[in-house]
């Protein structure tokens, strides 16, 4: 599975249902990592991470359940900015971390060893141990992601998306290998553009993917055409792209044979068929596990890896 | 007054009751300063400065009031060592601490940008703004000094006390002119070898102490002959000192004109007289900030400046 963050961690709590631990790689996102205070937060990564350990926060979509921010109050009383919510428990994965890798070990190592000091028995590679880094430039500005997301809300008119360090990345060891195997490949319903694209902006790993697509299936993350939350839609239109099915599935032309459509988009089929992709209809709102389970069933069947 | 941790904290309390803030300059210890998870934590200085800002764990001798340990906790789950407390709120400190050095700034411009978010108004400086380390050798090993203290307990036969980058190091922007301008200067009742001892090691500021003596007092840190915490005993024996207050004496004769004795002590004032110190007579035990209020103004008036 390719995973971005909130969309991501929600259908993998149904395809963990379906799949044996030791059979699933999820291959994550850090473009959007950010240092907070000198700390590497790797969002996209913990919120995959904590979903496995059946310890993330089920409404927020990021961080731990239960999680204190104590630091964080500390943190504005002394003047330092907080627009990133960092919570106490959540502080010690980023501590870890960054100790780790100051002391020169890769990014796919530490997130192996948080694995699996968090009990989680799945495998989950960061799409490179290089640094790769995604800027919005959003209102005549060149934001960081986080910057743009979290602090700014997301506001002013998308121009362009830059993955930085992406031409140079490789991919982390391991992911080749595991999208070469893999009997099923599951693009989850992530933001296109700054969640799955920024490994698809990886020559290796692109290519990787073209090879396997008769086996590769994205799902849409859009519902009545519109995406369920987050600012994609802005960024669509900002980049000169469809807000539509269809729109999405062009980014995807070439990486995957099926596209999965929310039902209440099914007037988008034909159109996403004249692509050359093949269609598969679902439910894609996940409000509850059982939700997710239902649609990752219907995600696994269509590439011939599904219970029957 | 020179500062090392608890000694000088609790001492603090009743001093700040004879002095008005903006007359009070402390002088910290940063030789104990030690990385944790790679953020920069100055022990000495916090407790002085919690205490300032009356925030400090009254009990303990270190950390904040009700802090809370979950991100400590969380880091013990992900393998990491534990064995150097530090609360959630606390962390806030060593982040903002950490992120500010990074940045090129001196550690006196950060401790005073912490002295005023904590609304301290005394003026709190390390002793430098240059790494200074202490190091323990102990039972055939060289330990930084936290690790001594807090890892292994101060256990171990003391063979040497290092203090490394001292002779080099200059006194940070404030520490000469405090020193050379001030009415009274007050030793805590810290370790003379390991929390003053670092302050003294700097040559231009033993100098400075040198030359104002005569506006100097030493409080001893036993009482009837002995610490009442921490491994100053062990040390001094290790080293070769006697474990006296003469032993103490010896090690500031040159820097203070006036030794404060506690009264369980009384026996040894004829023995520090004789190396040329006046001795004062006091109660030395702090257990409340009304006894340590009666040390302060023993002690100010000794030296010309308390109350009648």
């Amino acid at each position: 599975m390719l995973a971005g963050g909130v969309g991501a961690a929600r259908f993998l709590r149904g395809l963990a249902r379906h799949t044996e631990p030791r059979d699933l790689t999820i291959i994550g996102n850090t473009a959007d990592d950010e240092e907070f205070f000198g700390l590497h937060v790797s969002p996209d990564l913990d919120t995959v991470l904590y979903t496995l350990a059946g310890r993330a926060e089920p409404r927020r979509g990021w961080g731990l359940r239960g999680d204190t921010f104590a630091c964080l109050r500390a943190l504005g009383r002394l003047g330092a900015p907080t627009w990133f919510a960092l919570g106490d428990r959540d502080l010690a994965t980023h501590l870890v971390r960054t100790a780790w890798l100051r002391a020169g070990r890769p990014l796919s190592a530490v997130t192996a060893h948080l694995a699996r000091r968090l009990g989680v028995r799945a495998r989950l590679l960061p799409m490179t141990d290089d640094r790769v880094r995604t800027f919005v430039h959003a209102g005549g500005r060149r934001l960081p992601f986080q910057d743009y997301l979290v602090r700014r809300r997301a506001r002013g008119r998308v121009a362009r998306i830059e993955i930085a360090g992406a031409a140079r990345a490789r991919p982390a060891p391991g992911v080749l290998p595991a999208l070469g195997r893999a009997e099923a490949i599951v693009i989850a319903p992530s933001n296109p553009l700054v969640s799955i694209g920024p490994m698809l902006a990886i020559p290796r790993l692109r290519r990787a993917l073209e090879r396997r697509r008769a086996r590769a299936a994205a799902i849409s993350p859009l519902v009545g055409g519109r995406p369920l939350k987050g600012p994609l839609d802005r960024m669509l239109r900002g980049l000169g792209h469809e807000v539509s099915p269809r729109g999405i599935a062009r980014l995807y032309r070439g990486l995957v044979g099926t596209f999965v459509l929310d039902r209440t988009d099914t007037v988008w089929a034909p159109r996403v068929e004249a692509l050359g992709l093949r269609v598969v209809l679902a439910d894609t709102v996940m409000e509850t596990p059982a939700h997710a389970a239902r649609l990752a069933a219907a995600v696994l069947r269509a590439l011939g890896e599904g219970p029957a």
